[in-house]
């Protein structure tokens, strides 16, 4: 059995459900998954700003699950939102839902292409492919220009201009397998493979094969460098509840 | 229920039962393991050489398991001996035990090194890291200098050597995250975590999981790209039976 | 004149002035210095997670800094934290005082080591190094194990230690000049510079000068990609106060 | 006096007739040249799964030749079968034709782009490109989309479809050599020369330079890392009289 | 107060005025500008051919400069024609009009894209990016096709294709920021950063700044390196009076 | 027949005359080797600033060798000193010592160690070595600390010293051969490599074969990128009568 906690990052629990459901499909029977969403934070999160507010709100919901006995937790944005000071908090294995695509992707194909909500997450995308080490088997991250909550208000509009990037992809970037680059976009993955015939990997599904992965395997987050436990400090103001202490 | 196909690439038997042992170990409950070992070739691999002269029994095998309705096939030679001509020769997902390791490692820590058996391993597994981009994740590969099969043979001796590398790589390499790089390594992984308190990655165990979760999701492996099924073309004097059809 | 605004990213109020100090004396004489640090945050920046709750407090301080009419930010955490953030926040540019380090020394030699407090940041300053491109022209970054916060406490310790890794760096790592990787270190590298006879270079003062003259030149950050203004969006619980309008 | 044997890693003969005639063409006086096929593989390569198969007849090859004194050795794909393998069963130097247009082009020009037959085989040639290190002079790899041996069979359309592709890479990859992607376009690389007016370079030629040049001056393989002669060690089955002996 | 040394490496005279204009309204106020142009040398440079020629005789103007006083060195060529030799020559900070824009350009944006005059400058350009570690910032290298000293001539045409070139730098290359790639450019920078509304750098303004940053916070070029003072030597022949002494 | 130029290009005539006889050593019988010195620049060349005074006189005697009928030339400094210019001066192929060696060690082993003469060399060959992509089979560059002109001053101190470097090369780089780092060393390759065991490549032997090979296949530089011509243009001063005429 693996407790699984999926933490979506934004604070709609709309989007939180969605997600949750979406990972129970993928998951393995004796997998149990608990989905939350910060108490406090961007409704959605769309470039470098809503990412660093939203980040405090999920640590708190990776702190609680951690207590309450979590196996492994996937962060579920897939710019990977405040995954190092998550994986800093935890001793459970965390995973984010966008490495866990490009990682699984990486080993279906030679080279993927990634299709994101706007553009203005391309740099956010970009950049961690760079720290990940796996830009070099990215051959592009595109932009189909909707924003992420209108992704689940008109799914028929998502669908045609997702649609319309993946063939693009495949034509004109030599990529071979496709990574859906938003959580919003999970119910989609499968249509899109049976229409292209090539791989479509949406992170969701990815993270949450990965995060059990690593639990089963009693796998956990090194202590020993960058992801040492935070030591004992004061933090003020409107965080001083969330003062680490040893 | 998850039917993997496990391929010791080299033609001793005793070690194909010992990576299915460690496999079984490792997967989920769900999951049937099948385990071949090629019908021609080396009794070990040890650098380029061997590899060469591995490959063709192991694709056999692959077909084979192919026919029977493998899920996914696991490459269980740690130089992920023949892994893109085997992603060409299946539709099913095919991992290597040492990409596996890799993916894993760089999922739990900053940085990770490998202690491999012989130092003529070394530009075999630093060749792979750089093909999969995972170069930057890696701080150093290590040798113990022991032969594949003496693994086996004089484990207590194996643990010692494998356990000094471990020492240096903690202390002189940054690393955080270990990766046993010898598919003959897998019963020591355990051991040396409690040991060094940090993440130490057996490939047998990670490419279970890994190879696992993408049959789970219904992942298959690329035929659009560089892993197209190999055309309809005659092979032949010793290889004839083995000629590709369409 | 240039009306500059540092941010100190900590709580630590001395810290602020300490700072602000170093920097008047490195600024040109028609620059305005205002030095503010967060409401709410950690009372020091040691690894991701406390540079995780940083982020929104020093946020805020940039934005009111703004509106105040700031010709340049500069954020005084060697981690550059929240420097993404922090440029989609502002149109004055922002500058971090890593970065502006590494920019400054990598002009002045042909590779430069860091030494840093604790190891713990080494990754956070090398995977910047990796985002900027610079880490083709960084020797090593090293630490000397002094918390942030010691540095002020018992200075000549600290001179010791940072002094000790400069002298390792000249002779083992080919470096030909020296970053000091902390705010704390400011008021050292004249000390330095003379004991070693190389550049030794503070990010407090390289910021001041960089920022200082990006804005003398009315050079602001682009809204044209990564760093577009973020979009009106609801904030909740804690941050509602801070939700961006358009 | 240099006795080069020319290895085409496929078996058909009138290919390597095809290549020992053009390898004459471009090799100086004293060199006494021998080419063979293997006596069982696959009648072209056309991708990873045929290259897997080619190698063991090829390294077959290479002992034999090693054993009647050959002074260099050259392998007459472009995708350098078994390159790495043939290194560590020769003592003489071993040239792939692949490298060796990459070579040669890289000091010829400031980047250069490859044209190749069918498209499944980029992605073999882009990863040997990486492990070189010659990835970064290369503006990109081209197919024609014509099969190995038809080149042979109908050199009109051959000259046609890949003088299009050399067109396109002056004018769209910002390439200024051009370097042919295949033994079978030997015969083609003047004809493209006088029509371009850029370098094109052939491996075929380019490979008899670089393997004569490699004898001439004494050097031979390294027998010190990654390509040590093979350890003494059975091979079973088909394989059995091809095992190591030391 | 600093002493800023400007050498316009090409004989032109009206163009080291006009470049000396330029960087007078980027300065401070107390920053006095000395501007020369060898006495020897190409009427402008463009390539590699015309820069080793360029090189001698901005050489000795360094080294006459420094011998005034001199507290920083800007060398007027995007090209940073002769910029190595100059560091060895100087111990006052020395920088390239070239870097000093790629430096502050990676500061304002995610990524650049650079417009010079003619396509046989690009390969230069973009071997500076790769030394200096900027390539990864840098979208593209473009050429507007005009000869340096058109720019001048015909400064109206200049505006166009210039002007054209970062319209599809914008649109086609996915930069967020605009490098003008020759100091003959320098007065159109404010009119397209109004016009395209992306900061546009000049690099004549940004070596300005970065240059009289360097002088003031007294950092100067490291001597333990490889930019030490060159060993006592004779030079011969035309050369002859240039020898180096201790 | 191919008639060689090769140019020392430092205007110590004794050591052009070494090169010449190290080259007459390595070339075939049919090469005619003609070997010059510039007229005017520095008696050796040590880091960038000789560097920079050697050019234009090397240019000149490149030039002069063309309108003789030279079939190739070889620039004999180790540091390619004014390579890029003497590719755009020539039509016939130009090739460095320096590059010449890098290319063939990276033909006979996994990974090189460079030993050169003063440590100030090093970042120059650092710096081709990622000019040319090359930097990634490079294990270290190492300096022997002798002057250029010491080598031939004292021979027995020479070859204990650089003996010394190759020995710590093998033991703690990891390197499988070895690249000589000075023209001057080239009487020592056989030496080292009967007492080593390991591929000993020295430059002049390495470039003279290179350069033989691309002129006997009638391959020329390229002129449709950054190695055209020079055009026409006044040169004044010292270099007038150097003015490029088209």
């Amino acid at each position: 059995m693996v407790r699984l906690h999926i933490v979506n990052p934004n604070t709609t629990a709309s989007m939180t459900q969605a997600i949750a459901e979406a990972a129970r499909k993928a998951a393995a029977q004796d997998v149990i998954i608990t989905a939350t969403e910060p108490e406090f934070g961007p409704a959605s999160i769309e470039g470098f700003y809503d990412g660093a507010f939203a980040v405090p709100g999920m640590l708190v919901r990776i702190a609680e699950a951690e207590r309450s006995g979590a196996d492994a937790h996937l962060i579920a944005c897939f710019d990977d939102t405040g995954l190092d000071a998550a994986r800093s908090a935890a001793s459970a294995p965390v995973i984010g839902i966008g490495e866990a695509a490009f990682h699984l992707a990486s080993l279906l194909g030679v080279r993927f292409s990634v299709v994101t909500t706007l553009s203005r997450s391309i740099p956010v995308i970009e950049g961690n492919l760079v720290r990940y080490g796996l830009d070099r088997r990215c051959a592009r991250v595109r932009a189909c220009e909707l924003p992420v909550l209108s992704l689940e208000a008109d799914p028929a509009a998502a669908e045609r201009r997702i649609g319309a990037e993946i063939e693009s992809a495949l034509k004109e970037d030599g990529a071979d397998c496709i990574v859906l680059g938003c959580a919003g976009m999970a119910a989609l993955a499968e249509r899109f493979w049976t229409q292209f015939e090539v791989p479509v990997v949406d992170g969701v599904a990815a993270g949450t094969g990965l995060a059990t992965t690593l639990a089963r395997l009693g796998l956990k987050t090194s202590k020993a460098g960058g992801y040492a436990a935070p030591g004992a400090k004061a933090y003020s103001g409107l965080f001083e509840r969330f003062s680490p202490k040893r």
